[in-house]
C-alpha cells in the first residue's frame, strides 16, 4: 500500500486537521469534534443546508461548505456514515430558526443516521427536511429510482439548493428546488482501478489490466458489466446512451454537464471524454448550458470517471448560475 | 495501458477539442491551430501574458488562460515543446501594443522555441520580455538556480503577473513583479508511481511497491534519492527541511503554500500533507497567508505531490489576493 499517510487509524482526523488548517477562513468545527464541520461565517439568517457521509470522497463533503452551498456537514470514517449525534450537532450549529435541509446520498447507513438526527432535531424544535439523492442509473433500473445510489450528481443539488437558500426562500421552497434538481440529474460511472481503504490496506476489488467496470459504485459496488478496455468514444457512447435512454431529455432541451474524475484519472482523459459528450449532445440537438470538469466526488485513488447530466429549466438555470465560494468549488456568476 | 483515449496519436488534439468545448466562454484558438489557445475576450488594452510547453500537465497551460492570469498559451505534444511559430501566433493574437511577457519553465526545448518566437515577434514590432521559472530545488543545488527545472511554482508567477498586468502596469513593471515572484518560490516534489505517455504506451520509469522518489521531475527526471515509503509526517519534514534550508525565509515572514497533486494522488492525502506543513511552519513561526490544495501542475496519472512555498511581501500579497477567473483557477478577492 503506497499511500501518503501516518497511522491509518488517524487518516480521517489528520486529513480533517489539514483541511481546517488549509481553509481557516471558510471552515471550522463544533462540539470539539473535528468531524462536525460548519461554515465559519454563519451570520446570515436563512434556511441552512447540511450534508454528510463517509470519508474518502473529497471534495465531498466539506469541500462544498461555504458561500452559496452547504452550511455544514458531518464526516464519518472512510466509507462509513457519521453518527446521528454528529449530524445533530451540525444541525444545531447551523440552524437560524428558518429550518435545515439535509441533502445526502441514498445509502442505508446514512439514511438511518440522518433520519434519527432529524427526529432528535425536531424534538429540540428545529424543523428539518431531507432530500436523498439517487442519481446513479447503473445501480437500479428505471422505475426503481429509489433503489439507486447517490453519486456525483449531488453536486448540482448542493449548488442549486444553496443558491435558492441564499435568496431567503422558505424551507419548503428550498426543499422543492432541491427535489427538482435531484430528479433532473442522471449519472453513470466507469471504474478502471480500485481504491485502498487505509485501515484495510489492500484494494477493494480487482480488475484485470485490460478490464473496465461500467456502472461501478464509488465504494466499489458492482456495476452493470465488466468489459475489455476500448476506445474512449465507444465508452462515452455507451454511457451517454444509457443516460439519454433513462433521462427524459429531448431535442432542444438545455443541460449542464459534469465530468467527474474518481481520483486517479488525468484531466487530459476527462477532456477527451468532454469531446465525446459534446459530440453526442450536438448530434441529439441538446443544448449545453455549461460544462464542469474535475474531481467533484471521488473514491480516493480509484481511476475512472462519471458523467452527470442535469436537465435544466429557467429556475434551475438561474440558481446554477449564481456565484459560489467554497474551499473546493468557486464560481463567478455565469452569463 | 489502461487509459481513456482513442488513437494515441490524437490524444493531444482531442483533449484540446474537449477543452474548448467545455470552456467556450473563456477559451478559443487562433490560426486554425487548436494548439494556439487564447483568451476569448481579448479586448482589454494591457500587457499580455503568454505561456506554453508540452501537454500532459493539466491544468498547465490552458487551464490558466482567463481573467487575471494568462492571455494565451501554445501547447505541444505530450512532454514536447510547441513550435516557435505556434508561440509567435499566440503572441500576435494577444498583443495589444503594450508588449507581451512570456512566463515558462526552464526546459531547453521551451527556451529554444520561446527565444526564437521572441526574435520573430520583435521583427514584427512586438516588444517581448520573458521570465523563466526554475523553482524545483531538487534539480540543482543552491548557487546553480539557473539549472533548476520549472514546476508547480509557476502558478504563483502567472497569478501575480496576471493581476499586475490587469492594473495597467507597463511591460517592465509586470516583468519585474514576475521575476520577484519567481525568485520567491521554492518547490520540491515526490513521486510514488510513473505516468504513461500515450504514444509510448508504457510507464516512463519504475518504482518498487514500497519505494518513493524524492525530487523527481514532472517528466520523470531523476530526483535526489529513492527511498522506502515512510510515514507522511517524515516525508513532509524531509521536504520542508530542504525547502526551508534553500529558501531565505525566516521567523515572522509570511508565505503562501501550494500543495499540488501530480495526478493520481487522493485529495485526502494532500490534506494530510497540509497538516504536516502547517505544523512545521507554526514551529518555525512562519505565518501562512493562505493555502492552495489541488492539482495545479500534473504529470498525467503520476502519483505523488509537490510542495511550493512562496515568500510574500506586501506587493506580492496584494497581487496574489486579486480575483482570477480561468477554466481551472477561480479566486474571489482574498481578505
Amino acid at each position: 500500500m503506497k499511500k501518503i499517510l501516518n497511522n491509518p487509524k488517524n487518516f480521517v482526523n489528520e486529513m480533517l486537521e489539514g483541511t481546517i488548517k488549509a481553509h481557516p477562513e471558510q471552515l471550522t468545527y463544533v462540539n470539539n469534534d473535528i468531524r462536525c464541520i460548519v461554515k465559519k461565517n454563519l451570520n446570515k439568517k436563512k434556511v441552512a443546508l447540511a450534508s454528510g457521509g463517509g470519508s474518502g470522497h473529497l471534495p465531498l463533503f466539506m469541500g462544498y461548505v461555504g458561500e452559496g452551498m452547504l452550511d455544514g456537514c458531518s464526516v464519518g470514517g472512510v466509507f462509513q456514515s457519521p453518527s446521528s449525534e454528529q449530524m445533530l450537532n451540525v444541525t444545531k450549529a447551523i440552524d437560524k430558526d428558518e429550518g435545515v435541509l439535509y441533502i445526502y446520498g441514498n445509502y442505508s447507513g446514512d439514511i438511518l443516521n440522518f433520519e434519527m438526527a432529524m427526529e432528535m432535531a425536531e424534538i429540540e424544535g428545529i424543523k428539518v427536511e431531507q432530500v436523498i439523492c439517487a442519481d446513479d442509473i447503473a445501480s437500479a433500473p428505471k422505475g426503481e429510482e429509489n433503489k439507486r445510489r447517490g453519486v456525483a450528481g449531488i453536486f448540482f443539488v448542493y449548488k442549486i439548493a444553496g443558491a435558492c437558500a441564499d435568496t431567503g426562500a422558505s424551507l419548503k421552497e428550498v426543499t422543492e428546488i432541491a427535489i427538482k434538481a435531484s430528479n433532473n440529474v442522471r449519472t453513470i460511472g466507469l471504474a478502471l482501478s480500485p481504491c485502498v481503504v487505509p485501515e484495510v490496506g489492500k484494494p477493494l476489488f480487482a480488475l484485470k489490466d485490460d478490464e473496465i467496470s461500467l456502472g461501478m459504485g464509488i465504494h466499489g459496488e458492482p456495476g452493470i458489466s465488466i468489459e475489455k478496455i476500448k476506445p474512449a468514444d465507444e465508452i462515452v457512447n455507451e454511457m451517454m446512451e444509457a443516460i439519454l435512454k433513462d433521462h427524459e431529455i429531448n431535442k432542444n432541451d438545455e443541460a449542464s454537464i459534469l465530468i467527474n474524475g474518481l481520483g486517479a484519472t488525468p484531466k487530459e482523459e476527462l477532456y477527451i471524454v468532454s469531446r465525446g459528450i459534446h459530440q453526442i449532445l450536438e448530434k441529439n440537438k441538446i443544448n449545453v448550458y455549461n460544462t464542469y470538469v474535475g474531481e467533484f466526488a471521488t473514491s480516493m485513488e480509484m481511476a475512472g470517471f462519471s458523467i452527470s447530466i442535469l436537465k435544466l429549466d429557467e429556475e434551475l438555470k438561474e440558481y446554477l448560475a449564481k456565484p459560489a465560494n467554497t474551499p473546493f468549488f468557486k464560481q463567478f456568476e455565469l452569463k
